[in-house]
């Protein structure tokens, strides 16, 4: 069998409209801030992939400042303002708050004061969905966006951050929705790209992928595609569960991710399960990609209530529009194989 | 006749190296980041794409730090140190500086206390090269790199930075190039990439596009490619000096980018110029692209004691190496054609 790719919250390969966008904006030859031809033909992609990306996040397009992912969007959202969040956040905006807000076992956060708060709206570990309060200062939508409906416009939220690479794609492109007009103070300097918010030539082959990756993704979540892919997970929780008893599924009954499981086996290390899947086949994850290879506890977990332990023990499967049955089963039979030989190890 | 692009010192157009690489680069699933067979697979062309752009550069690699461009690398070599430099630097530069630093009208700047400054290696208006001095804490070589001879490590400089977008590779990817262990506040946080120095998901195809860009345009210097662009500026300076005796070409005589010539027309508007020769088919500039569309007066002459009005008069034609004598001697007749008509309605 062919290698299975089952971390797409890590990242997701490249979707074909993606790639045939960015081909295509490889033979745009100007600056999109140069005021002849070729210039303007660069700025005009530039500004149908704002009108395209604005609309499947249902903001203003000039509510949208683009960036070079949703770690710097966090950096230019949060910076220097203090909010509280949860440690349930992503590394790259827990770097920027007050980690108050508790979590619950089912990973819900309770945020008092949204005016002065951050909220993600899915959990890249858990798959675990947040209902955000009206009037939330920020939320880090990334791994929400395309696989559930979002809409700027509804949603309540101040500020709203994502990158192109959870939904297919390329790496290095991102987005901050920000209302027009509000007071940023801008981390990049010097041009007056993205209406003085965020200085330098953009990443238009990246711009241009990041839209067309989005309007597909959307059109899969309308016509029902995730739908598809929670009952290969449920699936998959199923065949695990039957198993493998002692294993905890983390939010299981909670609102999650279509695509999403995370498991604690207990005695199990999730970098052995990862190393262990990967010699069989299949990627996986043991947590947040994005410690550059460091595995360590899972810190969402440990906010949530969990012990360390738990926190080590923990493997995240995350599938996607691509992944199949077969697939699936072929991931819970060597995993079960894996586990039993393990068990049998430890007895 | 085709159009005829003439704006390189905006932007190139991707060279096909860089096209290949990032087209290969697109089938690579995973994230760098990631532990398994896919992250390793992303992570060795990242490094890999480190190793040539160090290598081409003169720099070890763990001395190579990947952004989103010379602007982000600007914002992480100079926010909060209040350097001293010229007006001559690019905005994005300039944008961080104390601009007490002279340029005389040659265009070159005398750096006193070089350990506390900034200076650029190669003028993007005027082409003018500098002599960096030893000790100097940062440099733009933005345009410098692929077209003259530089290496980091004979450069007697703390930190440069530049872009991939200027020599062929694409637009949004840049690098700081910073002494390893030299303690730098990140701007972007979360996750440990780059060694902690910028934190986010690499931009990978990007990457993957400068580092070929990069080494093509290292074997084209090398083959000495510029030098036959530099009789074809200067066979172009020839032909306009010829026919617009008025003419003053901007640091004539000094040590200048071989691609690069900045001419004053007394009396004819740069931006005017533009738009007529963008309508007859060429595309140049007034000064630098990156303010967004907006055409001014060229801050650079007027940092080099040139008046408003020179400023203002000021044409940018930056040649590549794809530009052909003909499409130089059709550029030359048109420019001239509507340079004797403009004298005309003058007269």
């Amino acid at each position: 069998m062919a290698r299975v790719y089952l971390d797409h919250n890590a990242t997701a390969p490249l979707r074909p409209e993606a790639k045939a966008a960015m081909m295509s904006a490889m033979d745009v030859v100007g600056n999109p801030s140069s005021v002849h031809i070729e210039g303007r033909a660069a700025k005009s992609l530039m500004e149908k992939s704002r009108d395209q990306i604005a609309e499947a996040l249902g903001a203003g397009n000039a509510d949208i400042v683009f960036t070079s992912g949703a770690t710097e969007s966090a950096a230019l959202a949060l910076a220097g303002r203090d909010l509280k969040g949860s440690g349930i956040e992503h590394d790259a905006v827990g770097a920027w708050i007050d980690e108050v807000l508790p979590a619950d076992p089912m990973g819900q956060v309770f945020v008092t004061d949204p005016e002065n708060s951050t909220l993600q709206l899915a959990n890249s570990e858990t798959g675990i969905i947040q209902k955000l309060p009206n009037g939330l200062a920020v939320s880090d939508v990334t791994q929400a966006i395309g696989r559930l409906p979002f809409a700027y416009s509804w949603a309540g939220v101040e500020m709203v951050l994502a990158s192109a690479h959870k939904i297919g794609g390329p790496k290095g492109v991102g987005v901050l929705i920000i209302p027009q007009g509000y007071d940023l103070i801008a981390h990049q300097r010097g041009g007056g790209q993205e209406r003085g918010r965020r200085a330098g030539t953009e990443n238009l082959i990246g711009i241009a992928g990041f839209a067309a990756a989005l309007t597909a993704a959307q059109t899969d979540l309308a016509n029902g595609r995730w739908d598809e892919i929670a009952q290969l997970r449920d699936q998959l929780e199923a065949r695990i569960a039957d198993a493998a008893p002692d294993t905890i599924f983390i939010g299981k009954g909670a609102n999650r991710l279509p695509n999403t499981t995370a498991f604690v086996t207990p005695g199990w290390k999730g970098e052995t399960q990862v190393m262990a899947m990967d010699l069989a086949g299949f990627a996986i994850s043991a947590g947040s990609a994005c410690s550059s290879g460091k595995v360590k506890a899972s810190k969402v977990l440990r906010a949530m209530g969990f012990g360390e332990d738990d926190g080590a023990c923990m493997a995240r499967v995350s599938l996607g529009l691509d992944t199949t049955s077969d697939q699936v089963d072929a991931f819970a039979a060597a995993w079960i194989d894996r586990y039993k030989k393990m068990r049998a190890r430890a007895a």
